[in-house]
């Protein structure tokens, strides 16, 4: 079985390709493969298939992603895509999207020359999205709305911390804050008020450090901290866009651009009226083939 | 450039075969091959080296270590060896040995068809060592002689802890304890006496489950909890041996041979009266090529 190692800003990946959808990658699999010290080691599975081999049947994949997740794009969209990016957590678990994924994912097909540039559409379980190359190399992938829902708060080791709610598709808080990132306590999972936040939050540190720029901590619903969170990088842009309207009652018009400094990088969040844009670096590390020993010992 | 990845009770490596020499692996190499989000991910780097084409010359590494070890060897380890490893830490750093390390090297070899199993001698910065492919599959190294210096004493997270201080090449405290070895907090480095312990050790909580098995966690070094350390097992293995010693009264004659449980897996320790032996699985995960783009990008 052939697979690809790869990141975007440290939030690292396998890349299994599977034009044909034949691997069977099970939740069991996918784990052992994101084993940092028995498997290759990553923050998730990238599985490479094809459309049209989904569509024909086979795979623990329910229905056609590139048909089910036309219902939800927007008008730009076209409504099929060649390739599915089929996602999984470290734990093996099935997820909808991950933006650092499908920019990782999208640099493995051009790089293959399994997709033609410089844009193109992706199924993936969240819908379709677009993708595009940009000219310096970097990766865009459209994020989706962004919906600003609230103020919120969370307790973070004994500090407290007012900020808003958010949803990227996901739920998460972002905290414009003044003391040096470098003096927060990350470590433990932040304590959430239930009634604001029913299925947990991903918790993002805000700090202003430009007129367009900030950086960003983020502690990651069931993961901890990370050194990247797409969707975060996007919660905590908005964040920064709201406070800065509201301190100097400048309405947004037209899209905003934001650089995000996350620890294992620098990415760029551009907000529109009806979606939101992450771009940043793509790498492949490597590639190759699995072990068939290692392979048969983790499929049992 | 080639990569293998692989481990030996969860403790990994990325292997580099590099028969010639001709790699150029620097600090800054090995250290981004095993930084765990931006590259392979790994606690060290193996690289395959002919010592014909080391003592022919060129490289970072001093000397011809298959001439330089033989001076260290026993009566019965051959004066030279086919094979040296060029043994990394996750730093970067050069490293003299790793039992694990010389394990899963010794695992690639045979599976390359590049040294005829089962028995043979491989140069480390540490000397020569002999390792054997074991019929159930299994590879036991060569860790050396063992030497119990006297007690020694740990304060770990607030709890003061007696042990043996214990000499496998490197310095270990292996501390028997009767709580269930999970009851200990290990996130943070022992405090040491720097009387007893001038380079700093590593700490093996060990804990006897049979008559001839223990179970350790170790707190190694520069490192933190991992989930195996080759000399941990060897000096838990040695502690336990004379604790029974002492319980029983009985003096050990001939070799004696000791499961011992690791997070990562089992391991047997044999302990004879000029040496140690490790023996345990190796696993080969993967093989592949590193991506030139990265690579280059490393190398900087």
């Amino acid at each position: 079985m052939r697979f690809a190692k790869g990141h975007g800003t440290e939030n690292d990946f396998v890349i299994l390709p599977d034009p044909d959808d034949l691997v069977g990658l099970s939740a069991t699999l996918a784990a052992r493969l994101c084993d940092r010290h028995a498997g290759l080691g990553a923050d998730g599975v990238l599985r490479v298939v094809r459309t049209a081999a989904l569509a024909a049947g086979p795979a623990g994949v329910p229905g056609s992603p590139a048909r089910g997740a036309a219902a939800h794009s927007t008008t730009r969209t076209p409504d099929s895509a060649e390739w599915f990016m089929d996602y999984r957590n470290a734990d093996g678990s099935v997820a909808e999207m991950c933006g650092n994924g499908l920019r990782v994912f999208t640099r493995f097909l051009i790089d293959h020359g399994m997709a033609e540039g410089p844009a193109l559409t992706v199924a993936t379980r969240g819908g379709l999205r677009r993708v595009r190359v940009e000219p310096h190399g970097g990766i865009t992938a459209d994020m989706g709305p962004v919906r600003v829902l609230g103020p919120g708060r969370a307790v973070s080791s004994g500090t407290v911390l007012d900020g808003l709610r958010i949803s990227v598709g996901n739920p998460h808080l972002a905290c414009l804050v003044d003391a040096p990132l470098d003096k927060f306590d990350l470590s433990a999972p932040p304590e959430l008020d239930p009634g604001q936040f029913p299925a947990g939050a991903n918790l993002e540190l805000v700090q202003l450090t430009g007129p367009a720029a900030i950086a960003m901590r983020v502690h990651e619903r069931g993961s901890g901290e990370t050194r990247s969170c797409g969707t975060g990088a996007v919660a905590a842009a908005a964040a920064a866009s709201a406070a800065t309207m509201q301190a100097t009652g400048v309405e947004r018009s037209g899209s905003e651009s934001w650089q995000v400094r996350v620890p294992g990088g620098e990415l760029t969040v551009t907000l529109d009226a009806t979606t939101s844009w992450l771009t940043g670096p793509a790498v492949i590390v490597a590639e190759g083939e699995l072990n068939s020993a290692w392979l048969a010992a983790a499929r049992r």
